[in-house]
């Protein structure tokens, strides 16, 4: 934070709107972040070519050790895995990465690939609720997740807005992986996903595709938008017969500090329930698409819950879309030699 | 055709390996292809930036009717939609036409959202499969497919090597759309399906991210893919109980002729039976993830064939990756009051 705050003061000396930039930075929250590259290398714009370069090569180095701890977690080999539910906004390759992994770790060649690259911050979200499709249609089936996010690659030195400077201090770079297993092991239970756009916002978080790249831009009204998506998270919860004002864990995409905020407020669930979000934002700052997976092994390591205990895990992004799913924490049962379906 | 191999010896007079290129265009038998816009406007470049407008422009302007005419033809309304896959490689959004066309269309805000950029050819493939998936999970769900390809989009004036000139001269711009009901309705219905990537080819259909947009980069050895591809076509109907060699009908991706042909001899099936992909080449040219949509639609518009008729359809692209299912014709049996599962 100390040094985002000092660079911003250095670079935008004469910005009019200097002052109201660093607060906004401030009120994030966010103290760490990790980037791919020093952050001398990260200021410069080497071009959308180049960084694209960077996003292959340095995916290419880092993703697969963390698709091996979560398989290794899952107690699963790459040959188990049926799909592969790779999210990332940060980079543009097609092939996707999917094919490289499969033929780089040994996946089977019949490995479905479903790569998406367009929904944003709401990808993790929307990679959860595909993967429990999948394995809703095939019950043995186990789908490998993979977020990879370098958000200081979308770093644009020439857009100077506010809100430009804002994301300039709140991104961050991830990567995270997780296994939605058809048949047992130990995490949540998927019972339930859904979807909801709030209309006629698409225009309010988006890319403005340029010669120079993705050029990240958020409107003003975003960090508001918990308001009229804790309903969606409410009738989700209803259909399903739940309250989501009283589950057991809440992992949610903790885009900005307001949106927690207003989470807690909105759903009236006390401030304490979004700490695993809260704590990836202060450690990472918004690594995207990562942020709900991150928070989640944030709740494993905390020991996870009482076994059927009921929680809600939500990604939102552009759209304005969230992708928001329904669970009970089920813990792997060694000592029956069967796994819980 | 005729203008295409006019403008080529035009552009390239002294390229030493002309008389092979123009060979090479006609022999993909490619007649007539459609562009989104006047072949003067086409041949310019005036960046990335404002290629992805005309892309988002003529998206808009033209994916509405399109999908209006898939929802009757299915007789569905938009509220009847449950997901919405979108595969589209010439043009990159975030938020994805997905959200537009919710908000514009007026489809449910809890519509799901599934934009699919980096499959490329096979994206029409693969939107059939996952659609298959979300009905499996979901029987009573409905899932709306678009592919929208301006390939034309992706012309770039310096990329001068023999497979761009091939390039140039194959590829064409289309939208389709098609239902997948979860229940009733006319077509194939869907019993399974498969993905198979070729292993070590992920650089043999790719694209070279730049400034200047995507450039299409096609290996040579890509025209002889179907010899390694047919055992995996042949494998997946061998699952199913049925013989690759003997289906009532084939729906696949017509990248090129050599395509059509191999596989005609690798599956020992009648060139006959590959029509409606040859059609789809021939009129349209290489309309990359559309084609499968446009070649079902011939087969449609043949009348279709004897109820329960078993065939194979199949999308192809980077990868290599092929993204094949297998279904039987099924007719809506409206004078029984109830239509068939």
């Amino acid at each position: 934070m100390e040094e985002t705050l000092e660079l911003a003061r250095l670079r935008h000396t004469d910005h009019p709107q200097l002052p109201l930039a660093l607060r906004l930075i401030e009120n994030t929250g966010v103290r760490t972040r990790h980037i791919v590259q020093p952050i001398e290398e990260t200021l410069k714009h080497p071009g959308f070519e180049d960084r694209n370069r960077i996003y292959e090569r340095e995916a290419k180095a880092r993703v697969p050790a963390v698709v091996q701890r979560a398989l290794d977690d899952a107690e699963l080999l790459t040959t188990d895995i049926d799909v592969i539910v790779y999210v990332s906004c940060t980079g543009f390759m097609m092939p996707s990465l999917t094919a490289w992994l499969i033929n780089d770790m040994g996946f089977d060649s019949t490995t479905r690939q479903l790569p998406i690259a367009q929904l944003g911050c709401a990808a993790g979200g929307a990679a959860i609720n595909r993967a429990h499709d999948f394995c809703t249609a095939y019950p043995d089936a186990n789908a490998l997740i993979v977020a990879c996010e370098f958000c200081s690659l979308c770093y644009q030195p020439t857009d100077i807005g506010v809100g430009s400077l804002l994301s300039n201090g709140l991104f961050g770079d991830g990567i995270a992986a997780a296994v939605v297993r058809g048949q047992g092991g130990t995490g949540v239970r998927l019972e339930r996903n859904g979807s909801y756009l709030i209309p006629k916002t698409e225009e309010w978080i988006m890319y403005d595709v340029k010669a120079t790249g993705f050029h990240f831009l958020l409107d003003k009204r975003v960090p508001a938008t918990m308001e009229p998506l804790a309903p969606a998270l409410r009738d989700l919860a209803e259909t399903h017969g739940w309250d989501a004002s009283d589950l057991d864990f809440y992992i949610v995409h903790a885009g900005g500090p307001r949106i927690l905020d207003d989470l807690s407020t909105f759903l009236h669930v006390d401030r304490h329930a979004f700490r695993f979000s809260r704590a990836t934002l202060t450690e990472y700052g918004n690594i995207a698409s990562a942020v709900v997976l991150d928070a989640l092994r944030r709740l494993f390591d905390e020991g996870g819950v009482q076994d059927r205990a009921r929680g809600l895990l939500a990604g939102f992004g552009p759209g304005i879309t969230a992708e928001m799913s329904l669970g009970r924490w089920q813990t792997a049962d060694e000592t029956r030699g069967v796994r819980q379906a």
